[in-house]
């Protein structure tokens, strides 16, 4: 996607050193737009855990490139051993989103296929390589998939604006592309019809007002930022005509989890008869997890997050503001999971489809027992 | 209730001085506390109308002691027009709490009735009084039976805590003292039942942050502070047995207008079949009008509140932070509108009742037509 006219990626490798991964600072969005090199094993594992990239693709790929930066860092000796505990570290920086541990076996997979260490190196750059290009591809597909729907909505509307909600930032800024959640709306907007997008800001992290805001700004799409609380409000008042969210995780038989906050707007989506879509990339299927409510792991980060507010002060300067009193204690779930029967449909890369065991294995009928 | 261990009420007569009223300055809240005195009824009007006092009983209380200020600072001649015309001003700060309307209305038929500008006066004080004080003592009542409910959930979890949900302030700064939704909180942690409250930031003015966690901290209630955004998650995990707001009008037929994002809330409870408590007192009603989501007048506030976050900085000073890009476009909604379908009960001053039309005028008979 294009940041002020420039295309970009989320993460590359440095054009004149192959020993550096770029990666755009997140936590600096929207005051500021910075790119940070990752060196070192240290570093993947410091940028996923900090959130310098988040979001259920781009850490995928930012393991995978750890991996890559992990064997071409890598000693003569013990090789083998320093790759592995390098895929322990990374897979433990955050428990909830698939892609992280999918890319970090797929990265494995491949090394340990290779008899020397380089062709190790070989193997995980060019499997760092697949993971980002195939995610941008599936995100692209999801797109195509997705706009079917936005059309056929406007066309049942006859040509009145789309309303379209989403939580948190399943853009482009959490993948390496396009996005998942905002795919469809990229694709609809480009092909010429009238959208209009409802941000939730998303705290504690404020990744809609951040990220999401953003990305529609320097698209052009038109969009409003609006509280969490406010999605119901508009729901019953007919202002949105679907949902449409992003997955960290999504199991066998359709929950789905997501930022924490997503499940409240499905609740009030089914209350008010308003479809609910999950677009995702196949990297984020569990198959081998059902009920994700009671079994996806959900991460409980610093309790800061909720007490304090970073931004932007009339003088230019990031602050941050406490906002309860000195002694309050706070708790802090990142995600929540969205039962499969609250979910209209699913958007995956390869079509659309129920969000339950036979819908999700129709699509991906190699992974049937 | 107490501030650092001394008695207050959140409006008073200054002791010395009947012709100033006093309140606690809750833009301050709660890393200050400041009372300010209000001596015109602009003073009142601003009052309102910029959140200095906010809540549903305090709107009221302090329109109640407005309409007195306008009667005590009236010219000789023109008495009653002047009084007249503040009435209007007072009833068009907020649109959405009943209890704005109720109290002026209140305050006009008393005046009206008084045939000299002396009496008047010194029926607008006593009429103030009035409200001020049978507000407080519908929320001592609202605890009272609050706490029945919550000591037989005690009684069937055979003594292990009770975890309470809230959303925005519903607390005794909100009223006059004891508050609607805290009150039977506070009865039942006086009388020792182990109780946890779950404290709803509320964006986007936080009063949940900055106000509810401040009222129980100072009262010694065991809490913590989430996000907006959490609340479903709990519900899912078994970790919240009630929740319990208040509310800024409710219609003849039991919707409840309330802080935005109560709605999500209650959607929520009734997909995990928890029980989901309105408080409110009397004076909250709106006997005259029916369905809610369509006949209650939802405030839209600036939307500054949206992109920005105010609070305390590391070196103690207030700040005002920009969360989003500086061009974003933001809506802000003050409230919206709970279905009496989506509420357990509702409980006022005279007891507890099925949200129907029903179960209300089955303690208000004297509204039946």
């Amino acid at each position: 996607m294009k940041v002020s006219g420039t295309r970009f990626r989320t993460i590359w490798l440095k054009g004149d050193d192959p020993g550096v991964v770029q990666v755009i600072d997140q936590r600096k969005l929207p005051h500021a737009f910075k790119v940070l090199e990752l060196r070192t094993v240290e570093d993947c594992r410091a940028a996923i855990q900090d959130m310098t990239v988040r979001g259920a693709g781009l850490i995928g790929a930012t393991a995978g490139y750890g991996m890559y930066i992990a064997a071409l860092t890598s000693p003569e000796k013990g090789t083998r051993a320093f790759i592995e505990k390098a895929a322990e570290i990374l897979v433990a920086t955050r428990p909830t989103a698939a892609n992280l541990a999918w890319a970090v076996n797929r990265q494995l997979a491949a090394i340990r296929a290779c008899p020397t260490r380089e062709e190790s190196v070989k193997a995980a750059l060019s499997t760092a390589a697949a993971i980002a290009d195939e995610d941008a591809e599936s995100c692209r597909r999801i797109g195509g998939h997705g706009k079917e729907i936005i059309i056929e909505m406007a066309r049942k509307k006859r040509g009145g604006t789309i309303h379209i909600l989403t939580h948190c930032n399943a853009g482009w800024l959490a993948f390496v592309d396009y996005g998942s959640a905002t795919a469809p709306i990229y694709a609809a907007f480009d092909a010429g019809v009238a959208v209009h997008v409802w941000v939730d800001e998303t705290r504690p992290r404020n990744q809609g007002a951040s990220l999401t805001a953003w990305e529609l700004g320097q698209h052009g799409v038109p969009h409003d930022l609006i509280t969490d609380n406010a999605g119901g409000h508009l729901m019953q008042h007919g202002l949105v005509d679907l949902v449409l969210t992003g997955a960290d995780r999504v199991t066998r038989n359709g929950d789905a989890a997501n930022k924490i906050g997503t499940y409240l707007k499905a609740a009030a989506a089914k209350d008010n008869g308003i479809p609910f879509y999950v677009a995702l990339p196949s990297s984020s299927f569990d198959f081998g997890r059902v009920d994700g409510v009671k079994n996806i792991p959900i991460e409980e980060r610093d309790s800061g997050e909720v007490r304090f507010v970073a931004g932007k002060t009339a003088d230019g300067k990031i602050e941050t503001v406490q906002i309860c009193p000195d002694t309050t204690p706070a708790r802090n779930w990142g995600f929540d999971v969205t039962p499969a029967r609250l979910i209209t449909r699913l958007i995956c890369e390869r079509g659309v489809c129920e969000a339950s065991e036979a819908g999700i294995l129709g699509l991906f009928p190699e992974e049937k027992t």
